[in-house]
């Protein structure tokens, strides 16, 4: 990565390379759906109404390098981790142990549960469970070592809302077609070649975990009409994403499915007596479908629960016989607390799901050291490091709770802790910083070209289907695992928060270099 | 088209079915890329200078109802006319006559002319022309005759630059994809039904004769790579529509292509002494493709040539051996003196190019009375008619030239003819009014919608590829004919202009009814 034909990429381009790279760009990203609404800042809600408008999809102008054995292990593992996560799901005890650490500080875990406990009084009447999962990685390469070989490391795994398998599968096909027509210049002709560009099949390949779903629910027991749910925020910018899923799930399984803003969730379904979930749709009132599959786009975050009546909604729906993707145990399973204990060194929690000893080393190989901030023995230390201004520098303090935007770097953490009252500390981990190579590309967002330093994250996809353990079979068993293609997300090294969508990166795909 | 049933259609949509709708259009439109550049007045450059913002092309909400006997003739006789334009194209002598009429009086037709004789002087080395043909026509239903069958009156033949190819596929994939959804309330299901929707092969079929052109073309001679040329105007609002002709272009048939602006013609391409046609991309002025055929979407219209400059491109890439799409001699073919004089009663022209008196006789069934408005007999009576106010009422009076948006209708042509010297009264041809049956659909425009009667008008693609005649065989052949698809236009029936791009209109798809 750091040899000298890659320290010249990308490549600087002339007016007139620039142009026609960006010309094609632009237009062949609207002629495929790779948009987003534009942001309010862009073009204000009172110039189109009506909502017609769309811009091109934050995007990186080249495909970014990566090692090739990052990316392959990366691929190879995700089988492993859909496991991981699924037998997660299934082990209530063990993550009842693990929530109970955390009702105290986040009030948001705490619900979440309290809403199982309230599902599980009454009893599950669906045993089948559906995760789209993105387990999210940096390349690490020691700064220390020279000529250290690079390594993936672990930043979160998603269990919920798993977004960017619509774009991604659009931007990877973009620089493929970037490339046929010679929109890179010859000189990046040792790099970018057609096998190592990496179509990224994510679309197609998690609608059909949603269509695995939908058939696995069985025949209807209420109504002639089937569908899938996409429980949604409104508005949503990040539209044409999902839209990509349902328009494959249509086209490609024949499945319906339905947009429902997680606001109106009670508004627009009920619950038969046997739990049945009708879904009649507002525009055909008179219609009723049954929803054999709840596919959450919303719901993940405090945010999308401002009134009492959204956890009724969420309550509502976890009764349901629908299968959820996810399940709130699920969701549960994806906190950060969970990847602290299971990165925590010498944790022994990671056997306990992975049995196989090889299975688990990989897995473990790529988990950053986590630590929690709590009166345990690696508690202590990790206080230590957090503190201590010099140490902190190679770490990171993130809220155990989802979804980004809080998170405090090196420097900053001994100042942020000194402000925060220490029966609050327990409620973030310490995590050692990735540290990734040097890579540069150019980002255009919002219209605006911007060059520079990067920072890629590689997300991979995985589609798990399984039963929840009973009386007889207490571990339940998995019934569909595949991993799904990937996400490349780049951001500039200036700012230090993920999230395309959020503001600060682009969409991106794999350039595969070796060594 | 006018029993009960159709007199509800579209139906009036409750704000829940309306919403769904038209959230489920905007959504599906930019994701496939049924999609135009905004206008200015609707978007200010200012405001988005680097181009990134798209929005949902001008499309009807339903398919409007289109008689079925008409669209299965329309497609039935693309062939012949394909093989009356191309014959047309061939016979310079007749073509001369034609152009003779129209030099004084009409500028561009000059010019154009001289550039072919140029040409000639030196001698053409293509033998081969493409040609991409749209027939356009509307339905016509006389109102004076209760129940009179509804029968097709052409409009114009567009032999240049026929546009919509593109976005034309895209809507009625989108019409098609709203009745699987039931978007169409279920009032609707007598007219709208899946058999009845039909899709538009267009970009793939037009990009195919692109396709065969290249291939013919036979191997270079001067480079190792070939490319097809797009001659396109700058800026282009609908360029998607262009785009989705290339993509179809590089994915089905592996040919690659250039947009190229008319005006920069002469600094991007050069001439080999054999006239081989050599364009250097501006992004690698060390690679040189040798042009296998151009594809003019520039140059059809007077405004295209503001310096003497563009009138020497022209004729330099006239002088190339690529082949054109269309050659001088097809732009000129599809002026609309050749549809008059094909149009006029009792023209003998027509059996010269169609020997076969039954074809001939189905090509004639789909012209209006055309008359020329100048000293023959036909002329005279014309001018009778066109003067007179009350028999004025069923005329529309052209011009000769290509372009549209110059077109005086009924009561407004004799105080038209008034002001306009007599001397040129010959570059106008008079036309009878085609009389549409009533419909009514709705047209989101630039985020308004807007619900009303609408004028509909059929255009029936073909694709044709032929040989010119020479010393052994005066009459040339064709090789390749076929119809590719078809465009359904609408617009407001408050408006007497076309063009959806111009402003007036909408792209639309057919829904077929029984008589």
């Amino acid at each position: 990565m750091t040899s000298n034909s890659h320290a010249e990429y990308p490549p600087e381009l002339s007016q007139a390379e620039e142009q026609y790279l960006l010309s094609n760009l632009k237009d062949w990203s609207i002629a495929h759906g790779l948009a987003v609404r534009p942001a309010p800042s862009f073009v204000e809600p009172s110039q189109d109404p009506a909502g017609v408008l769309a811009s091109t999809a934050p995007v990186t102008l080249f495909p970014s390098l990566f090692p090739r054995s990052c990316f392959e292990e990366g691929m190879a593992i995700q089988k492993a981790y859909n496991e991981l996560y699924s037998g997660i799901s299934r082990d209530e005890p063990w993550l009842q142990s693990i929530v109970e650490e955390l009702v105290d500080i986040d009030d948001f875990v705490a619900k979440l549960w309290r809403t199982h406990l309230e599902v599980k009084k009454e009893g599950y009447v669906q045993e089948l469970s559906l995760g789209l999962f993105r387990s999210d990685y940096m390349v690490h390469q020691d700064p220390s070592l020279a000529n250290a070989a690079p390594g993936l490391k672990q930043v979160e795994f998603n269990t919920i809302a798993s977004s960017f398998g619509g774009l991604s599968s659009q931007v990877s096909a973009l620089h493929k077609y970037l490339l046929t027509i010679d929109a890179y210049p010859s000189s990046t002709s040792p790099m970018i070649k057609e096998e190592g560009l990496r179509q990224s099949n994510s679309a197609s390949s998690l609608a059909k975990g949603l269509a695995a779903a939908h058939h696995a629910y069985g025949s209807s027991r209420a109504s002639p009409s089937l569908c899938v749910l996409f429980v949604v925020q409104n508005p949503e910018r990040n539209v044409f994403d999902q839209r990509h899923l349902e328009y494959a799930l249509l086209k490609e399984s024949g499945v319906r499915s339905f947009r429902l803003p997680f606001s109106e969730t009670l508004a627009h379904t009920r619950l038969d007596s046997d739990r049945t979930l009708i879904y009649t749709p507002p525009n055909a009132p008179s219609t009723a479908y049954e929803v054999t599959t709840i596919y959450f786009r919303a719901g993940y975050s405090p945010d999308d629960y401002p009134r009492d009546e959204d956890w009724s909604a969420r309550l509502h729906l976890e009764k349901s016989r629908a299968i959820k993707c996810p399940s709130i145990l699920t969701h549960l399973a994806g906190c950060k607390k969970v990847q602290q204990v299971l990165a925590t060194p010498h944790s022994p929690h990671l056997k306990r799901f992975l049995p196989n000893d090889q299975v688990a080393a990989r897995v473990l190989e790529t988990f950053a050291p986590i630590y929690p901030l709590d009166d345990s023995e690696a508690g202590k230390e990790a206080r230590k490091l957090a503190t201590d201004a010099s140490s902190a520098t190679k770490y990171v303090l993130k809220p155990q709770r989802e979804g980004g935007g809080n998170n405090v770097y090196r420097k900053a953490i001994p100042p942020f802790l000194e402000k925060l009252p220490e029966t609050h500390w327990p409620a973030y981990i310490l995590m050692e910083m990735i540290e990734p190579p040097p890579l540069e590309n150019a980002i255009l967002r919002n219209g605006e070209l911007q060059r520079g330093g990067v920072i890629c994250e590689l997300g991979v996809y995985g589609v798990c289907l399984w039963k929840e353990g009973n009386g007889n079979d207490k571990k339940g068993e998995v019934l569909e695992s595949w991993e799904a293609g990937y996400l490349l997300r780049t951001k500039g090294d200036q700012s230090e928060e993920g999230g395309v969508a959020a503001g600060f990166g682009a969409v991106d795909s794999c350039c595969l270099v070796d060594g």
